[in-house]
């Protein structure tokens, strides 16, 4: 199940693409998609109810991020050891974890804005997790299956200079303005299938930059989902960002940084695409 | 104005204490104090309508938070040269800035639980800032008033081995369940005065362990919110924590560590006083 959120920033409406791809509007349903929905059984309802459900045509709507504001938005860092090596970071022996302001979760073809006085806006793919129940101390990572309601695809935007270069903590180059696009989909986990087994690519103006495999992770999926219930309480409707492979600008590429009216395109095997123009704050 | 919450986790309902201290309803004037409530001139209309809510009587009623869930809870880290100096840390010539999960805020006399696997809970009062308005790239500190709602007591409480030992950012050690008590009291900016002028006190077990004055912090209020507008967008209901003074029990005092049954009091002048029981997750 593919499920969207199509309309104007703060008016999205649920929809959900049937097997054939057409649209449907998920409102007969549910008002919204978020954490009540997705712990209340709100997938399986859809299920049920998808035939009959109305078409709707969506073209030329603006798409916005397919879970309404999380409660909580995590990250987890240096977690492909491609990357970890390009950042001349040594792999960590457990996640790294930090955080994001939520407001930073933007549609998937939102613009992503440079902040004013950057010189170092990065871009990162990353597979997010969509939590469908609480994960609280879960007892090992088999059990994670159960507190994930699917996937999406996150562009984690990074200012490197405000992560690393002004002191202390990565908050301050990872929270700016627009800098999480999320979507264009949340697909469920039954339709994923493995999540260690996809591509994750990303291209700036044309140029492909990170062509990375989610079977690289040093911690997977479900490890990750069990590690974080150990230190916080994760709650229906939060996301969770994977890590990036290889290829940002940080990194010993000659890669430049993103910089206003360059096109950033993003795919992740069975998650869709993103298409982002880059303006300035 | 001193606005506060009372009942039972997720139905508080909101109040006021008027001049003499008297416990008023507010629910004639808003359902909720949050951020729709502050940047909609919602202290105004209580200011107002005061002398003619009616009286509640909170005889044996929790306090909640005084503010509903925020869109984020930002803190600033080594901001009062002591407390930099008892964790052998060098001042930051900028502030540190980390985000915990908004789900650790609960009421200011709530338990506090030590975490699972936890050998090092600690304890940190804080000066707690509310926004009542937006603030993105504010021009200088001197702004800063504008968007300042009001002030409150959060103890930022904090599991050091998570922090610090465990690999990477400080979130790990921030965001455990029940780890930010917040209250009791919302008190408007006008009724606090100099925010750079406040004596904060936390006793664990009757034995003094924080003495701090606000007038300690590295970086003041006003430059903390000015500077924090320039890496992110900050909400109304947003809540910082602007750091906390010595004596941690991480410090080179001879303090231990939290463990279940300690009871924690703490006051900040102007803000209250907050009773917490530890007890274990």
């Amino acid at each position: 199940m593919r499920l969207l959120r199509v309309g104007d920033p703060g008016t999205e409406i649920p929809a959900v693409l049937d097997d054939a791809g057409q649209a449907r509007d998920l409102r007969p349903v549910t008002s919204e998609i978020n954490g009540d929905f997705l712990a209340g059984g709100g997938v399986a309802r859809v299920r049920e109810a998808l035939t009959g459900l109305p078409e709707l045509d969506v073209t030329g709507m603006r798409i916005g991020a397919p879970v309404a504001r999380p409660g909580a938005l995590v990250c987890i860092g240096l977690n492909y050891s491609d990357h970890a090596a390009e950042t001349a970071a040594e792999p960590p022996s457990e996640p790294v974890v930090f955080m994001k302001n939520t407001n930073t979760v933007v549609g998937p073809n939102d613009t992503v804005l440079v902040p004013r006085a950057s010189a170092k806006t990065d871009y990162e793919v990353e597979l997010a997790v969509v939590l469908g129940a609480t994960a609280r101390y879960l007892d090992s990572p088999q059990d994670a299956a159960a507190v994930i309601a699917g996937y999406a695809i996150s562009n984690d935007v990074s200012e490197r200079e405000f992560q690393i270069e002004r002191g202390g903590q990565w908050t301050k180059g990872k929270s700016c303005e627009t800098f999480n696009p999320l979507g264009p989909w949340l697909v469920t986990a039954d339709e994923v299938g493995d999540p260690q087994a996809l591509g994750l690519r990303l291209s700036v103006n044309g140029e492909l930059r990170q062509d990375g495999n989610t079977k690289n992770m040093l911690f997977g999926v479900h490890h990750v989902i069990w590690y974080l219930s150990q230190f916080m309480v994760l709650e229906p409707g939060d996301v969770v960002n994977t890590g990036t492979p290889a290829g940002v600008a940080l990194g010993v590429n000659d890669f430049g940084y993103l910089r206003a009216g360059d096109t950033i395109e993003i795919g992740v095997d069975r998650l869709g695409v993103q298409r982002q123009r880059v303006g300035q704050a």
